[in-house]
């Protein structure tokens, strides 16, 4: 009988590391072997994660991985938080890759959507983010991850700093199940400034030829923000951070938002609410936060990443953001979607489309764009029994062993930027899923989560409604002039509005007239500057004041 | 006006890293300073995370911390895992801490109760694992951690082995918002197996007088199973492994789950399912899960933590388990939780109460034993939108947008160990709120995720009530003689069964007098031995059969 071999990943691993040992120093490989090394390291079928999320990408290694022979390497089984840049794509048509796992798909989302349909990409499962980490220790274990790091030292211990983003738990998936690990540094150096990833678990470091790319995403210039947006910032803040005292939040990325954290100093502090909501935040360091930060609204800030330009500001404000000894941020996108999934009171978001149950989706015609985190932050975690007001305060009345709920609010206008109407009677999704052959409808986060919706007409307190009918007239009667918010009634409305159910600005104290932009803490990224005491340092194109 | 100080946690912990120094050499402390050590860096009221799941604790820590003088340090905010030493409450008595967060106090429960009851525990609240991480991040960040580790090197490098389990996630807590990280550490050596913990982000080591605790949760033997746990296993196998599929799975600690592994490589193999379920786990190394492994089911397996005994088979395995570079497992409990709670397709349970409704709890009488991390595997993750074959094949038919379910499959005999019902009309738990003035009924697994229950009766597919009353009649209608059991009449459960709702044995073809104790692919702990070839080595009190 045949001696069973446990240790078949091992000895894959040691003879790829062979092939390549003419290659390295120590662990170390020239920026011009980027290629040989992959065709060495990579086996034809290999699950392979590459680094590349909404904001970090490991942009040196997709470059070269798009540069391996095909003969060599092909029908690589691809996991990646986010395909964002061409060569995510390229790889496929030419054969090198054949099966993606994914996220997010932002600026690559029509592209995904004609490929998936002509056959050329086949797509194991759309995640969020929180699946697709979770999944590397189960049913997606890499056998080599690609990654990204600001600074290596000679024994390979890693500096990721501000953006340490998803790097640890990609590399733990691989380092300790005989997968590879290999870096793309930014630099190296003798002396880090701190350890961010022991170099133990390190396989191949190669310094890149240019440092890895990084999106500012998360940076909303203030100056765009429209009174309108103003307005659902004033309902949303009297209607629902105040109502249910909110004590922890994730802000979505968007100018709705940005006008709630610009409100907070200026509104917020008119209604006396200071000290008494919102003082403990997951979120990327959106530099619209700048202004309730210095006016102390703001206790506590953890990120999944970093944001281009605050590093100086986070740097001296280590009371709030969670940073190293060396006076670096550390961000960390896996605990980061932990947190916003189980830990968090609200999640607020915003979204392209809003079906009449209450369904939303970002997935428009020919646009599948995954789904990133907001699913993570907009979904109730039915295992959670938290005690928060907050929580408590959406328990239901008629049942003893009830518990309560997150706060899953969307902010939208009836009507979106290209003037279509937000509300619709059926989702874009429902068409993409056929065209893409998905399992599921690519629905964002689904009606029963939500519990808010906010428009420039109202609040819809969706928790409140007790049949799917009343919770369509709920979201009917704030849905404006759309062709859904046609087939509400006063009548109707106002028995609503009796029982709570919607609220008007009237109801809530809010005078339409007093949402003017003079109402914001920082008119334009000057004023956050300001606000900043000169430590924020917006990227170029947000410059455009000066 | 005078200046905002925005470091002033890093000011409070020079000042007490200040304190220390004539303490210290490097980071070491000498074993016999460690309660001097403690008072210095401990200001009353700090947030303090104990180290203490249900398997590793901090002991030598929690011992001193003990020893320190209430007048000295008092009223600290304790925040751990798992209530399991007596010390952990002592130090509520004397003083010296005043409110617990937590998540687990099996051993301790009773006493719990009755602290919570004559006002000598404050809770803030019960968590489950992941929460608890989560809100490290968020609203419980730690001003000091009490950690564990197996080897320190000089530097402050930590090796945590096989048990590194929540280790990490509690460091990062502290490393990276100016908390104190204090290790107690097994050893001091001069290169480590390999680096766990990077020695940046700790700040005080201390070697204890003896090992930290470890307790071998996770072994069952064999010879306890009864044959009633073997058909029901059977009916597990036949009526929901194999019905639906599964994939990736985590069995929950018991007799009821170590004999559907012991009869995977016998009854399974019978069926021919071999390769067809299972293959990927997120369990902790249960010694009766080897014969399975021997025989080739399993391809993977991520562990929350290690399990005494389990070490040499473990490092012989590699292709299974998660090993590093240095040959001994890396377990973690923070991604095994995620991984559990979000990325599998079933959990299988076992608790002390259902209700007629289908929630349960293993809160009974005078014992408010906390949560663990049951509720995150035992939860269905909505915003999750999974698409293997046994999480679609609970889509509901009729919703054009539905998605599919996590599977969350309770085991239980209708009769418990003490020779009551399970199957109750009210939980026990519901009084335990009201004594212990909880914000919510502590309630294990709740009704709306529960989509199996599985007694030795039959099974009742609860995801296929359309109601709340068919749900009832469901669970009626396995619950054998118990006082809900008599509610069941023949025309309903006929009814049930003819509509795939409820199964009896011989639905399944399971024949109940197959169900011999000759069926299992291990009788004992010899059995088990055998199996592993001699690798593994159970603990002294598990070796009665020789």
């Amino acid at each position: 009988m045949s001696k069973k071999n446990w240790a078949s990943h091992r000895q894959a691993k040691d003879e790829k590391m062979q092939r390549v040992a003419p290659l390295l120093e120590g662990k170390f490989a020239k920026t011009s072997d980027v290629v040989k090394i992959l065709e060495r390291l990579l086996n034809s079928g290999d699950k392979v994660v590459l680094e590349g999320d909404n904001q970090k990408q490991a942009s040196f290694l997709s470059k070269a991985l798009a540069s391996v022979d095909p003969e060599k390497v092909h029908d690589l089984h691809m996991i990646m938080s986010s395909i964002s840049r061409p060569e995510h794509l390229d790889i496929f048509e030419d054969g090198i890759a054949s099966k993606m796992d994914f996220s997010f798909a932002g600026p690559q989302s029509t592209r995904v959507s004609q490929m998936i349909a002509d056959g050329s990409l086949k797509i194991g499962d759309i995640h969020t983010y929180l699946e697709l980490y979770a999944r590397l220790f189960i049913d997606l274990i890499p056998n080599v991850v690609l990654v990204a790091a600001d600074k290596a030292d000679k024994d390979g211990n890693l500096y990721t700093g501000y953006n340490t983003e998803e790097t640890p738990v990609i590399v733990e998936s691989a380092a300790f199940k005989d997968g590879i690990v290999i870096v793309q540094t930014n630099e190296v150096v003798d002396k880090l400034p701190r350890v961010d990833i022991p170099g133990d678990w390190v396989d191949v470091v190669i310094p890149a030829d240019e440092p890895y790319q990084l999106e500012p995403l998360f940076t909303r210039d203030p100056q765009h923000i429209t009174e309108t947006q103003i307005l659902m910032g004033m309902l949303a803040i009297r209607g629902i951070y105040e109502k249910h005292k909110v004590q922890s939040v994730n802000h979505g990325v968007g100018y709705n938002t940005a006008a709630i954290e610009l409100l907070l100093p200026t509104y917020g502090e008119q209604l006396g609410l200071k000290g008494k909501i919102v003082p403990n935040w997951e979120i990327n360091p959106t530099p619209t936060l700048i202004p309730a930060i210095e006016s102390g609204w703001v206790q506590s800030v953890h990120s999944f990443g970093g944001e281009v330009g605050m590093e100086k500001y986070i740097a001296a404000r280590p009371d709030v953001f969670f940073v190293g000894k060396d006076g670096t941020m550390r961000s960390n996108r896996a605990f980061g979607q932990m947190a916003g999934q189980y830990a968090l009171d609200m999640f607020v978001g915003s979204t392209l489309q809003i079906d009449k149950y209450g369904n939303s989706s970002t997935v428009t015609e020919g646009r599948l764009s995954g789904f990133g985190g907001a699913p993570n932050m907009g979904s109730n975690p039915t295992g959670r029994r938290h005690s928060t007001p907050a929580w408590q305060s959406l328990k239901p009345d008629d049942n003893p062993l009830g518990k309560g709920q997150k706060l899953v609010v969307q902010m939208v206008e009836t009507y979106g930027a290209n003037k279509r109407p937000v509300f619709v009677d059926k989702l874009d999704a429902v068409e993409v899923r056929k065209e893409a052959k998905l399992a599921n409808v690519p629905i964002m986060i689904y009606s029963e989560d939500t519990t808010h919706i906010v428009t420039e007409e109202g609040i819809a307190y969706l928790y409140k409604t007790s049949s799917m009918a009343e919770r369509q007239a709920a979201i009917a009667a704030i849905a404006g002039v759309t062709p859904l918010g046609m087939t509400s009634d006063t009548a109707t409305l106002n028995d609503l509005r009796n029982r709570g159910i919607v609220a008007l600005p009237e109801d809530l104290g809010v005078r339409r007239t007093d949402a003017k932009r003079s109402l914001l803490a920082a008119q334009n990224m000057s004023d956050l500057i300001e606000w900043s005491k000169g430590l924020y340092n917006p990227p170029a194109k947000f410059r455009s004041w000066s």
